[in-house]
């Protein structure tokens, strides 16, 4: 049976980074080393990471008032070492609160200093996004997450403001070109659009740097990562390679404008089927609609196990929603293949 | 030319280790679908932490009062992990600066309370340990670096005291089998003896928890990671599945006995032909010398360079002492067959 992946993370990655990605673990780049066997201070890594730093700061398109870096622990480390690196009593975090992560990145931040919750969706379970943001005084940085994956919103604005820019873009980094420049701090955990599970990128102005007073730990200092150009420590050597390979990918297959062209065509299909069958419904705002995560019900809740069981018998992977959301989440990444959609459409007309 | 690895870590792992490894990117488990696409949240990966936990408790003969958690970010994060949840101003931490490691340990825990430098080696190079430990009145814990992977010295028998004993064991966990219940907490990088990069160990005693009043975020508390039974955030997938690949290579080989038994012979070779030749000599006293790296030096450095040289056209791999120590350093991980090392004293022989 054919498998459609849909998972929300890890998920889908394109198939010749998984021939790559599995052949450089017998031998990676002719050295007759295994990829997993190399010193990462060798000039074999020191190129991967330089290449992936390049490859990322092209597809940006951004210059070198950014660095980039591959850390480790995920979007749930950034909650913690952004505001660590950037906030103190001085000032305060203006966060966006749409969902399960912007609400994790609330709670870590108030660990280091004052933080005003600057849209909360809850009132509506998250269904929409509040563009209208009033930053109070003082604001140190305002945060948002460029998607939520998990309730399946989207920013197709950013907001316009005139303190740094911090973005969670872990489930929608490079589905598109976007106004990179507006941001002072992305980052992404890589296990959904830009590698395997293991590797956190974060791209950051060095300008917003150095501003708090506190001593911080050498691991979670992003200042001390720069100077170490992203080798402070042994990094996570596999998951930067697969990043590579996917950046590579994605260049080859056209870039970002390919990649939006994809990504539009698949969830524009996968969208319209929901609206045009009474059997399903979409509570999101249309015009916050994630076209990485699209989140939806069956009208008639007590159908949803045997579409769900229907789901698993054709091999459609990973759509049941999040577990405090429920309904169906069929999640769209950048190697998802149209026919993978289209297949998931079938089902949901065949079901209906 | 048959390559032989030497390298200090990333290192040499087991072949069908990564036979297997290479070929999970393909078809994990028989699911169709790649170990770098599956949910973190599975059943399958579940079972993947689950067997790997099991299977390091059965190595270290431990029970239930120990937690296994599988985490990101290295020693270097331990170095600052450890104390941000153990110690506080009530308290102190003692740890031996050893070396290179060492020594940053002491420089993060410094920044979550007082420290204790219990030992310090650097009079002679650290080329020996010093066993005298007199632990201040107060000492909240000891911290020693097992073996030190830099310098080439080991503890074969661990200090006894009577406070909690944190042991870095990145570079020799699971070398032989060992007094692991004389540890509170013990924690090891994966890239040496247990896998590839991307993944740390730690086992924790779970009674010396709980006991400072910081409030510690998410991603940094133990207890949370505990909680969540290792799995709180996205976790690095392939690592800790090419941990449990390797962890089922020990057992399979003969457990944690049969290791002492290759180490001790590759360890045995090597040392004897370094002091049976004059042209190389080793500065380690003898009864602190690592069964894992083995630190040694040209009597007349001028040959240093051509030795390097003759190892290179050799196909002998990453045998360069660490950059602040210079000389030739051997590491010889679980991994490594003897007849690496046969070769190498055999080149030794030959330019001697």
């Amino acid at each position: 049976m054919q498998l459609h992946n849909f998972n929300s993370g890890p998920a889908i990655l394109p198939k010749e980074v998984l021939d790559e990605a599995s052949a450089s673990i017998h031998n990676f780049n002719n050295t007759g080393l295994s990829i997993l066997e190399i010193g990462h201070r060798t000039s074999w890594f020191v190129e991967v990471v330089e290449e992936a730093k390049a490859t990322v700061k092209r597809l940006m398109d951004i210059g070198d008032d950014y660095e980039v870096l591959f850390l480790q622990g995920g979007a749930t480390m950034q909650f913690m070492q952004v505001p660590m690196n950037l906030l103190d009593e001085n000032g305060s975090a203006a966060i966006c609160d749409n969902g399960v992560w912007g609400n994790k990145a609330v709670k870590e931040a108030k660990l280091f200093g004052p933080v005003t919750v600057v849209s909360d969706t809850s009132d509506k379970k998250h269904t929409y996004l509040n563009k209208q943001l009033e930053l109070p005084a003082g604001t140190t940085y305002l945060h948002i997450t460029t998607n939520n994956t998990v309730e399946g919103t989207q920013w197709h604005q950013y907001p316009q403001v005139n303190v740094p820019l911090i973005g969670d873009m872990s489930s929608d980094i490079f589905c598109r070109p976007t106004e990179f420049k507006k941001f002072d701090l992305i980052y992404a955990g890589a296990q959904k659009n830009m590698g395997a599970a293991g590797v956190t990128m974060v791209v950051v102005k060095k300008s917003i740097l150095g501003k708090v007073s506190r001593k911080i730990p050498a691991i979670l200092d992003y200042q001390k990562h720069i100077e170490a150009g992203s080798l402070l420590n042994t990094p996570p050597v596999f998951s930067i390679y697969v990043s590579l390979l996917t950046l590579r990918w994605i260049e080859k297959e056209g870039g970002l404008a390919e990649m939006e062209k994809r990504n539009n065509a698949k969830a524009t299909l996968l969208y319209n089927t929901i609206d045009s069958h009474p059997a399903f419904y979409c509570p999101i705002a249309k015009e916050d609609r994630s076209i990485m995560n699209a989140v939806f019900f069956l009208t008639d809740p007590e159908k949803e196990a045997s579409f769900l069981d229907l789901c698993k018998k054709q091999g459609m992977i990973g759509v049941k929603g999040y577990r405090t959301v429920g309904g169906i989440r069929v999640s769209m990444y950048n190697a998802l293949p149209m026919s993978s959609v289209q297949a998931f459409c079938k089902l949901m007309e065949d079901f209906s």
